[in-house]
């Protein structure tokens, strides 16, 4: 008996679960997941279910995916064309979560090699507070332990190795108001904002080379504010920069960094609004040496930030390896095929031994 | 039989008029202007009222007032502290006001030298599509006519000659969004807007000669807005910004001049929001010349933009003179004293001839 990947994503697709509405996808996971039997023992804490072999082998796998999905954008019901399915969640990463579900109901038949934990969780689209993963860690941080995690992320058949850490900080400009035909009257907020904004134009961001992967980190203004009224000099500008820093350095130095880099443009205060941690290739780590070279897995160095870094800092080495293109990931052209799909449960049965 | 201004100014005050609301203040005055009797012929169109004398003089003086003001600053209520009032419009301008209504009581008494026209009208603080000149110049043109033109903006004893011009353009920067882990796949458009802030942020205004009277000009960024979310890189930036020009120069030469300085710094579309004329000081003109010359007024520049513009624009010298001091106006400390009140009203009684 074989799973049919693509009529399991189009179906997990069917079920909308944006951010903050993943009861629905949680239930119909957890179903399918007790439905497997008595290999498979599965727990549920809030929209989060955790499935686990316990097998008392040596080593342990962690499985993880996310429930959850961004807004729709034009692309809410899923769409088959031949054997690619277009639409929302499709790509990020409900065919991830296919794969993981099709992978349990071989852990019902079969005996893997390793003992796994299969993790699908609530809250990654958005703020870290509301992470399913960072719940767990907190609650039932047994329930996630284990020797490698891979996380499905859409990766387009590479393995991405690590990922670098992102930081946001507020650069607050502070000026004194008045009437703008007056201006030597005050000190306009905007204009001392604007050494901050030339700095980040030009910034030259670092190519970092870690375990020969080249990080290309970033350095970028996502937002900028500032005005009161128009015949008004404002007295108040805030700009709003991104970091994306490689894993050579440490949380700690990065945002003392970046803090610094808005205080030398004049910024009046700076503040840190969120800061995560990059997480190490770990190449030389055993399991994922393993996975790499046996089946000759092309690597790169993962840019964006995903929990790879929160398996990182609870000392479980982890990587990125999913079906789907990562490019396509949160647009309206979001796809994944059957060939991808089937291709990385492959890949994963055979790993844990279940080939 | 003399007014008490300070009184009248408080009984002005006592009758909330932000800009949109002044039908109960323009019927007030309506109602006193009406009461002076047959001397003075008064006209109600929309929430502006005019009272005009109908002597045949060969010369026509038109005095004025916006009835509107700004939103309360925590200063709705006038309040009484000895010769001082304090709140919300005492200077900017029911003390004006209070001087024209004083002014229409002693032309139903006496009979002036010249034709004088009191204009009072509404939403003068707000777009310029709300002002009630406007409509009066548009729908009536031949009751604001007249050889000169004093507006009893706050000027604190000074004759405030002309106005300098203002132009707001909206600068807009486009960009190509992308994931901010990965910003060379896009463009920022908030980068794109960097030299546009360093050149406004150094420009140097200059300071013009007309009539012997320093205009200092200026060009601020008064708003600027950029970003769709803090993992993105944004596709569009815009940027306002004010230009403050002297009399020297026509409005077509100074919108030219304020948007080829934002193309030339990278826009890509420039919207002129508004434009306003300048007034010339017309400091040769007879009777501004008369007006200061007689009475030894000091005269300086008006920086901002009045309706004196409007009235130059129609071929009508004009200046500002009125009680107040303006760097008060829009301000919570707005105030204005008895003695001031009664010094407006003399001269200006004296200059139309009825003292």
């Amino acid at each position: 008996m074989t799973t049919d990947l693509l009529a399991l994503t189009e179906a997990l697709c069917d079920i909308p679960s944006v951010s903050g509405t993943e009861e629905a996808i949680a239930d119909a996971v957890e179903a399918r997941l007790r439905a497997v039997g008595p290999n498979l023992r599965v727990e549920r804490i809030g929209a989060n279910v955790v499935a686990r072999t316990e097998l008392a082998r040596d080593r342990r796998i962690v499985l993880g995916g996310h429930l959850d999905t961004v807004p729709p954008n034009g692309n809410a019901s899923p769409r088959r064309d031949g054997d690619v399915l277009h639409g929302l969640g499709t790509a990020d990463m409900k065919g991830g979560l296919a794969v993981l579900l099709a992978l349990a109901a071989s852990l019902g038949r079969r005996e893997p090699r390793f003992d796994v934990t299969l993790v699908l969780y609530e809250g990654e689209e958005v703020a870290d507070e509301f992470n399913g993963l960072r719940r767990l860690f907190s609650e039932a941080p047994a329930l996630v332990q284990g020797d490698l995690a891979i996380l499905l992320e859409p990766t387009g058949g590479w393995v991405e190795a690590g990922c670098q850490g992102t930081i946001h900080v507020r650069a607050g400009f502070d000026g004194v108001r008045a009437h703008s035909a007056r201006p030597w009257m005050g000190t306009n907020a905007i204009h001392r904002a604007a050494p901050l904004l030339a700095r980040c134009a030009s910034f030259d961001a670092a190519v970092v080379d870690v375990d020969s992967l080249d990080y290309r980190e970033a350095l970028q203004v996502v937002r900028i504010e500032g005005g009161i009224a128009n015949n008004v000099v404002p007295d108040r500008c805030t700009v709003v920069v991104n970091r994306r820093y490689a894993p050579s350095r440490s949380l700690d130095e990065a945002v003392a960094e970046v803090v610094a880099f808005c205080r030398e443009a004049g910024a009046d205060d700076v503040e840190v609004i969120n800061a995560s941690t990059a997480a190490p290739p770990n190449l030389m780590n055993p399991l994922i040496a393993e996975l790499i070279g046996v089946y000759d897995l092309p690597v790169r160095p993962k840019l964006g930030w995903t929990d790879v870094a929160r398996f990182a800092a609870h000392g479980i080495a982890a990587c990125n390896f999913g079906p789907g293109d990562p490019e396509l990931a949160h647009t309206a052209d979001e796809r994944v095929d059957r060939i991808t799909l089937d291709a990385c449960l492959g890949l994963l049965e055979a790993f844990v031994g279940l080939r």
